[in-house]
């Protein structure tokens, strides 16, 4: 077998508050050879997801990447060479690649890899079918369970999880308002996407806008930055309102957390306000990516990348995530397929 | 019919943050002569609730009390006269009596008369039968669903609802914490409510204490507080724990309420938090009821109330509710039943 080269950006230093590319090194390995039982696979596209600075600093849900080791990182790949029996060289799948070439598995331990529908676009395996997609999903419809004629609200509105929740949360009947960052962001919620309205917080007062747009209050809020905007909508909710608490990046990356002074409307208007990890319905899986699936299909639903190409680009296409850069989902192309698909 | 004095406590001005005896008004009116249809209410025994509070200074879940009105204030009295078919002479009954010593009403309307079950003590009818009981019943059984084997914890510990939550958590196998302020209290709290701890918090730093005391984390708080508390508790929680928002004394009141800091554990801990009021349950309270009598019965359960005696001590028997001062639900015993009871 011919010698393969193996770059990688291994994790040397944790990142107190938000990460700086200095956090990482960047370094080559050559990539050995497979033991039976092992495949290589030729990573293709990164997922690009606030979670990963959690990752960086400290155990979470789940534990935190050691120094010295390849970041970790939710990608797809292509199998390119293949000692076990139940994957075929040409085969896509998804998992957790890492910020590198390639990686040699056995397919299977605490992060097995996932085959990858045939005919799914790879990117859309890590947006719409990854756990962004289904985050928005799962958020949407169990945790939020938005009804007709609700008033949904959704921060990082034109985000990889906000966008797909905000038009699920329309295809359920809500008048829906997205929060996004920036004119054409709001204006590809409202053209694109078919929000009802959304609001600029970089240009706009959000406490009083929300008050202005939501004249009936906020039944379901879908929180994905946490802060002074869950406070503000807070302020505003109704009667049993949802507030669905998906990620938080401004305390991800460790900001002065903007701490809540509204929570307690949660019991003078009987609200819940729960936390949820997609991770807690790999068993729904199933249930949900045919039913986004069907959306897609029938243009009920639109979903944005945003892609940025070159794994010496890792770190900067994570740090977009988190300055709001990015708009949709943002992935990070590594390489195009090497093999054909298998038959 | 002889003319009754009505002897009254005016709201007439609306407290800021807490209220003062200043914001009362203390008079005497004659008892209007019944009108076709209506009843006379002797009132008996008032209860000191955190939420009347609000109801003084705004509108939430009720209207607020109209300035010049009688203030408002759940009660147990008897019916002295009756000129409505749905009432004897000699019956208890509770409902809104307000603070005052006579009501003519309908027994109708938004706040209708509830007849006292035979054999129920007037003030029993407040306390566990009352929304005190029935709030720590439905926080614990149907919010909080805490279950065998669970940390749960409790703030106000020794306080009406509190001492009756903590003891229900036990009655379901948990491991059960009351966080109390004074010795006596604590010591009631482990002896005779059988807690299985107790922490002071006027002499003890709460967090810490709680890091000893609940090893495992915690399962399910029931909040009757808000504030630092709720953050320590928060800072603390297990996955999937329940946080049951009852009230928020700290709130209420209008101190600069301690805002959150530790609410992303809700996410985290993929955890719950959820506001309630009592009143929601109103149609299931008949199945709470004939429970709580059970327990009570086997000594299970322990009711304590703390006593204060005279309609003219009304603004200050509900002043101890804030200052922390009450051992148990606090009363106020206004007469004894002039009439006998209906055979």
């Amino acid at each position: 077998m011919q010698s393969r080269s193996n770059r990688q950006w291994l994790l040397v230093s944790r990142p107190e508050t938000m990460f700086s590319e200095h956090d990482f090194k960047w370094t080559e390995a050559p990539v050995p050879d497979l033991k039976p039982g092992e495949l290589l696979v030729r990573n293709l596209w990164i997922s690009c997801d606030p979670t990963q600075l959690g990752w960086m600093k400290m155990d979470t849900y789940v534990p935190k990447v050691p120094l010295g080791d390849v970041m970790r990182a939710i990608a797809v790949g292509q199998v390119v060479e293949s000692h076990n029996d139940s994957f075929t060289a040409g085969e896509l799948v998804s998992g957790m690649l890492g910020w590198q070439d390639y990686l040699v598995t056995s397919g299977g331990g605490p992060n097995p890899l996932l085959r990858v529908p045939p005919g799914v676009r790879p990117s859309l395996a890590l947006s719409l079918f990854g756990i962004t997609g289904l985050s928005a999903y799962f958020g949407v419809v169990d945790i939020g369970n938005v009804r007709a004629g609700e008033t949904f609200v959704v921060s990082s509105g034109a985000g990889a999880v906000g966008s797909i929740a905000g038009q699920i949360a329309k295809i359920r009947g809500a008048r829906v308002i997205g929060i996004a960052g920036g004119p054409l962001k709001c204006e590809w919620l409202v053209e694109e996407a078919k929000f009802d309205e959304a609001i600029d917080y970089r240009s706009e007062k959000v406490g009083p806008r929300l008050s202005e747009l939501c004249p009936k209050g906020i039944d379901v809020y879908f929180d994905n930055v946490g802060g002074e905007i869950l406070d503000e909508v807070l302020a505003r909710i109704n009667l049993h309102a949802r507030i669905v608490l998906c990620g938080g990046i401004s305390g991800y990356a460790g900001r002065e957390a903007h701490p809540l002074s509204n929570y307690r409307m949660l019991t003078q208007r009987r609200g819940r306000m729960e936390g949820f990890i997609i991770l807690d319905y790999a068993p729904r899986f199933a249930e949900a990516i045919p039913v986004l699936a069907g959306w897609l299909g029938e243009g009920r639903l639109i979903q944005k990348e945003d892609v940025m190409v070159g794994l010496e680009n890792a770190p900067k296409a994570l740090a977009r995530v988190f300055k709001g850069e990015n708009f949709g989902k943002q992935l990070l192309k590594v390489a195009d397929p090497p093999l054909p698909a298998p038959n």
